[in-house]
């Protein structure tokens, strides 16, 4: 364990000498950078404020200077929170114009970041459209990549070899890539945790599940951990943030904050600890499937354990039987995550469970995270989050339907119910007709 | 308010003698009725705990011996979270056939309780169709269909006759509902509060607007509330349940936890007092709109100030911006509301503040609802509330596609999404392929 806690040094490389400069040097040198300055005019807060949480390691820029129509954008304490769409092929469903439609859709429902996780045809091409076209940070998980390289020579997923899997990092790193996930903490030891947990539920995170096979498999370390400070160089080069996976989430409430949950989380905490010594900005994922009494305190865990780093939530799902409607049990679990101090919710689609989402899921997913997201902002007392909702209400009040519609945070779906029904009156709806509420209690005389 | 506090004495009345022993009087006298049993083996619990609760006031059984087809339900601590459906007419869209398919719809998507809202059409007509096929409880909030008689007189709705409203309240209790909304807090000093405390979104309670306009144009104090002995005496002796209204909840999420929702709870605490003086079961209707991080306040205020009533819930929507999800919205709020102790959820469908909803909507709201109770029924610890979350996982895990469908929340939903796709393996599903975690992670080699 002494190479992940060993500072490592600025190097310098001849050819991208510049790119050495990262945020995290800038910030700890009390230097506000563009992006920093672009980040916080977003966020509607000071650029000092940026930089310090980026110094202490609660806020990071996920902006790979590669990824060129990237809308630079922060995740961290005191931040609005965001909201992460995953998209990408499998291998039984790959059409890079279906997986483009899902990149728009979601752009265009309001996502912060997407993730590729394409599993199926030709990954760097898919990514390399994808990156071209996408305005939101671009995230991946390199061993998908790592694996299908090994699996397109005829060989066994096992069979990979951690060279290139490195390789794959630091080619999706030039290729614009401004976060990665990877998962550092399935280790010999958490896996043996896993094992003596006792699970009803299993593994449920597919890079968690590759790696630890092939561990098991070849009776080795996990590379990504045993070779983490060659990991950290890596991102600290391209300045990208990594997203320390959580390979060993619960994926059934029933395992819910179980040891091999925790086991891991504390691994996770020690590579924090490691990636801020060497620079490296740092965000940390959680959980999957989580009652919703010990949402707050799985929130409350990773923020102590982990030392206030961004924390990514899958979900969270709070019960196990909706299969059909996992946006909604996750926009349960994903507000009271938020409110309770998690900064990034990835988005849940209604076919989580039951198949790769179609355009319309994701679309769905995002609106359903988003709404999480919003709520827990409010809750949270971020400045300004209220706003529009006193808007909204303002012109409801009035019954003004185009500023309602206007405001809403689907306007076309809004536009679409109300103009499939017919009321009475222009300024009323067909819910109560002239026995309208607002109607009533504004003065106007009711002719019922 | 002497008249409030005023004990009311047993009467008896010679034509329905028997119909004043109602279920308090039973819990009172320690006695164990048939409804309680009923009631307790379908919520797995010792029928003296429902007996106690009711001695109590913390639970109710709503159910009308005039309601034929009802399959009886309690409401209250330690029980399942209920959730409510309101269906009916508006004068906008008149269709009994419509509000036919909405309560069969609500009844499959598992609705514990139905309130027929209906103002449009021959109310009393509608309601007795839906008795004669409902088997949940059966609610209403009768003073619409006073309004709506005084109106077929070709007069103002602020004509209405009080004396009218009591007949409706009789005549719908002896037609057969199992419970009644009636906004008795809606009082002179309520609405002096009210127009102090500078509201954005108003009064958003239709029941609340009528109270409140003929209160105003007529200056004079709620017959509700001033003639609330004589209420008492009709809900005791049909031994219906009286659903306190909220006719003052805010409708923004700015207005949340204003004195005028105070003024009127701390109204309704006296007449939840009065009403267990006169042996009439009773709970307590609560917002509505209300940020995140104070549902639970709005929970405990109204266990405390009410003195452990059951606590109904509308919504609460936890932002005002999402008009076309609020199904979503308040799910969010209602798993919070019910993991702090509420105990009866109205469901919100897509269409609120939108339109009156389609079958469509109602199914989708009631879904929305259940997913809500039914994760707080899992925060809250109740016996047997993983059960079936503990089995849908454990057939995930071993893929059994049928078992999983067979155990979700809506089985055709989850079964049409799964049907739509086209999985390389039976086993398998879309979304991962052969790169399936809990394949991986099961010990089977993966071909890829």
């Amino acid at each position: 364990m002494d190479c992940l806690l060993a500072s490592i040094a600025l190097e310098s490389d001849p050819l991208t000498a510049m790119k050495y400069i990262t945020q995290i040097d800038s910030a700890r040198a009390g230097k506000l950078t563009q992006l920093m300055r672009t980040v916080a005019q977003a966020e509607n807060c000071k650029p000092e404020f940026i930089r310090d949480g980026i110094r202490n390691g609660t806020i990071v820029i996920a902006a790979n200077s590669r990824h060129k129509k990237r809308l630079p954008f922060a995740i961290g304490a005191g931040l609005r929170i965001k909201v992460n769409t995953n998209i990408g092929t499998s291998p039984d469903l790959i059409s890079l114009k279906t997986e483009l439609e899902k990149l728009r859709v979601a752009i265009r429902a309001g996502t912060d970041a997407v993730m590729d996780l394409s599993i199926g045809g030709n990954v760097k091409n898919i990514r390399q459209h994808i990156l071209d076209e996408c305005p939101a940070a671009l995230g991946t998980v390199p061993i998908y990549e790592a694996v299908l390289r090994c699996v397109k020579k005829g060989h066994d997923l096992t069979k990979m070899d951690p060279e290139t899997l490195f390789e794959v990092i630091e080619e999706q790193a030039e290729q614009g890539v401004d976060f990665m996930t990877v998962h550092c903490g399935v280790t010999k030891y958490s896996l043996k945790v896993y094992e003596n947990t006792g699970r009803l539920g299993g593994v449920v995170s597919r890079g968690g599940a590759i790696t630890m096979l092939w561990m098991r498999t070849r009776n080795k370390e996990n590379p990504l951990y045993e070779q983490y400070d060659r990991l950290l160089k890596i991102a600290r080069k391209f300045d990208i943030v990594l997203s320390l996976g959580d390979g060993l989430r619960p994926g059934a409430i029933y395992d819910a904050t179980d040891r091999a949950q925790l086991a891991e989380l504390n691994i996770l905490g020690e590579l924090v600890t490691a990636a801020r010594k060497a620079g490296v900005q740092v965000i940390v994922e959680g959980p999957g499937h989580i009652p919703l009494n010990q949402v707050q305190a799985n929130v409350q865990l990773e923020k102590s354990i982990c030392k206030g780093a961004p924390f990514y939530v899958l979900g969270p799902v709070v019960t196990d039987i909706a299969p059909g409607y996992d946006h909604i049990t996750s926009s349960i679990g994903g507000a009271v995550a938020g409110w309770a101090g998690a900064d990034f919710l990835c988005y849940v689609t209604p076919a989580e469970h039951l198949r790769l989402p179609t355009v319309q899921d994701v679309h769905d997913g995002v609106i359903a995270a988003r709404i999480a997201a919003h709520a827990a902002d409010i809750a949270r007392g971020l400045p300004g989050a209220r706003e529009r909702d006193n808007k909204l209400s303002r012109a409801r009040r009035k019954r003004d339907w185009q500023k309602q519609i206007k405001l809403s945070i689907d306007p076309e779906k809004a536009k679409t119910i109300r103009d499939s029904s017919h009321p009475g009156a222009p300024d009323q709806c067909t819910m109560c007709g002239d026995l309208c509420a607002l109607k009533l209690s504004n003065g106007s005389k009711s002719k019922m």
